[in-house]
């Protein structure tokens, strides 16, 4: 091959000095997880298509990685769709299979495979990669690690205040402070696009969820063209206006609904008064749709933080249909929280949040002045490394300088010289890589010393 | 959608019980790792399609599971090659890319793409998830994790060595006892090859490779159907049926070689022979060849222990050429190991190698006998679980029989009552679980009580 070979579109190779930092985010995400009892599960990359696109047909078919049929089922390609411009027909006859595109439709399969062997409220937590054929930019890639929990087959609401305080627990513990997370309740908004006489509750979702980017203004003139009428008009720019406490908030908006409407809103909102949260401050927000159609009743968000905007780093909801749509007939109540993975990296990195001691364990390299010494420090280093110490044996005795500059480039903290001089002594040479001072010490107490420096 | 949904076929989902035991395979596995001071990367999973069929055409093509182009790319799909029955041909005009078949290839690309950033040798891990649409069969899946070390840019006889002591230490820690490290140089097999005056050496390889399957007369029959020449047929049988010490064994062989071919094979087993190690046994093999082309000197693979056969559970070799046919032009010599992860597990199940105390952290379930109450109590269990400690609330309100029920289930360890009786007395009720035994206890010492437990 001529030309430098690259990692695909959208993609991301990690440096284990990347790994590091990723593993710290994903052990708090994960170990709180846990801390919930959430159990995990694990679910293969690729599903059959028809588990996929029963959900995403209209809206997510072009952001699907499909995968071309093996062996002789690529026969059936509808070259007549191809003919025609009908591309996602084309590609659907040649494919039977995609990579997910979320964690959720996998675990409504999931469930609905596993059905007699779960014991519900299945609590269950996965951080696994997923895969979008989108435009990448900042802190959005085609492939990336989605961290979600999810409780499927109950619909308290005190499921959504313990999500409210992991949330709470994941971004305390990862450093942050003073966040706002918005809760809304879709049902709420569906009421409120009846009465703007918009029937098309999809419709109307997607032009609420713009209020953050185009502005009030903007979703009135939208709004209007759909056809909403005046009345509505003028309410929906109250309600979207308003700026008391959740708890006054929901007082003033209750009014023009069915009161009964915000009962699981107004619980959470009550529970969560009650109880501690360190970093979380909850904002009842009527204009918070989040884009994703299978929502039915609480939709959360947190927003970054104002020094590092860059979108929402958790979100989620209730999705009361969802399990039933991908797998058997059967009616399970989900609610799932998803967390921003790579945003809350960049912010961490931004803020710099990331712990100075990250990476603090001692490395120790073994010099090659001689193959036939280096065969004899194998069986020491063995020991060591079996008490956990990482000791590295640079395996061809090229020049010494040369050695050295890759124990320093590569920061170890300490380097074992065994010569031909030493090995006359019966002894080493320890060196330590910042300070440059450097001791002589009897072999023997080689494993000895070296414990003493961890 | 009215059938079951299900897996892709050769797929798997795992459930919190089986991934910790994967878990636990692949700790011991990334622990030794580090210790040996290989750093970790993580590449994408799937590659641009010229860096996959740049060394795979021929033999791997098949296997891969290639990506159908994104949008209007898809129009170039080439029918005329479909019509013709070129179904490979077809499948690349419509694929920019394919899942990645090996972690070695994809390493290859990473070195070419990293050149000016990384220090040589360089030591790497790689633990994810590769892809081969191959029949499945036991221990063979079409989705399974890959476990490699790699060593790039040096060639010393000493990284073989700390790569057997490496695998010495993994096959240890699981707990195997007693298995077979065979090694070979596949220099020495080219040298067999041409003297039966076989010039394709792929093609002899692969037939010394079946030797495990097939037996030594089958083998022999395939490579006279070959045109092997009668002496060097007579000296094969030979040569194969030896049964000396690895030591002795290449004292015999060296004489009809050039000898310099058993130079590093000497070294390594003369050095293999003064250090210690607790589980394998070493044999120089010389019908061991490895299935896969881009090996280039000395391979080696560990077997299954005898009482759970299921061919290799470890593997690797050198390989000089492959950073260049990937990458840049660039001399880069690599020697990399490969653990079979799943046979690893399939083996400690079957022979009974998993710790009992696998998973052994307590866990407590919180039952809820009044929303109300359990409001009261998200506190204390916000601080448990600050504190490590794994509790759940039970969500709904409903009948303690069936909460209890699930708590028996679940195999929670203990159970938290805290009912309308208790909160008069200010009071609450520990259930243990497996005694049965329940107690009470005041209610300012409830997380008391619980860290007690722990």
């Amino acid at each position: 091959m001529s030309s430098k070979p690259n990692t695909p579109k959208g993609t991301r190779d990690f440096s284990s000095d990347q790994i590091v930092k990723r593993n710290y985010i994903l052990k708090i995400l994960v170990d709180s997880f846990k801390y919930f009892n959430y159990s995990e599960i694990q679910t293969p990359s690729f599903e059959n298509l028809e588990t996929l696109i029963g959900e995403y047909e209209d809206d997510q078919d072009g952001q699907m990685f499909k995968i071309i049929s093996s062996g002789e089922k690529i026969k059936r390609a509808d070259i007549d769709s191809l003919n025609k411009g009908e591309l996602i027909k084309f590609s659907n006859s040649i494919s039977d299979k995609a990579l997910r595109y979320d964690l959720t439709v996998p675990l409504a399969r999931y469930v609905s495979q596993n059905l007699n062997n779960i014991n519900f409220p299945f609590k269950r937590y996965q951080t696994q990669l997923v895969w979008r054929a989108e435009r990448p930019q900042r802190g959005r890639y085609r492939e990336f690690l989605q961290c979600d929990v999810d409780v499927v087959g109950d619909s308290s609401y005190l499921q959504v205040v313990e999500s409210i305080q992991l949330c709470d627990m994941v971004f305390d513990k990862l450093g942050f402070k003073n966040l706002k997370l918005r809760i809304n309740d879709r049902r709420i908004l569906e009421s409120l696009s009846k009465t703007a006489g918009l029937e098309n509750f999809v419709e109307f979702a997607i032009i609420i969820d713009k209020l953050d980017k185009i502005g009030l203004d903007e979703v009135i003139k939208l709004l209007k063209d759909k056809g909403a009428n005046d009345d509505s008009i003028n309410d929906i720019k109250d309600l979207f206006s308003l700026s008391e406490s959740p708890k006054d908030k929901i007082q003033k908006v209750i009014g023009g609904f069915e009161s009964n409407l915000f009962d699981e809103l107004s619980s959470i909102i009550s529970a969560l008064s009650k109880i501690k949260l360190n970093v979380l401050e909850i904002d009842f927000d009527l204009s918070l749709a989040r884009g994703i159609n299978y929502y039915t009743g609480i939709v959360l968000e947190v927003s970054s933080p104002e020094n590092s905007p860059i979108g929402s780093i958790a979100g989620g909801g209730r999705y009361d249909n969802l399990i039933q749509q991908v797998g058997k007939n059967i009616d399970l109540s989900g609610f799932g929280l998803s967390f921003g993975f790579d945003r809350i990296y960049l912010i961490l990195e931004e803020l710099n949040l990331f712990p100075d001691n990250i990476n603090n364990q001692k490395t120790f390299l073994f010099l090659n002045f001689d193959n036939n010494i280096s065969e004899q420090i194998l069986n020491s280093m063995s020991n060591l490394r079996y008490q956990g110490i990482i000791c590295e044996l640079y395996p061809s005795n090229v020049k010494i300088k040369k050695q050295l500059d890759y124990a320093n480039k590569k920061n170890f903290d300490f380097v074992i010289l065994i010569g031909e001089e030493e090995v006359k002594n019966d002894s080493f040479i320890l060196k330590n890589m910042s300070s440059g001072e450097q001791n002589s010490y009897k072999i023997d107490t080689l494993e000895d010393q070296i414990k003493k420096l961890i």
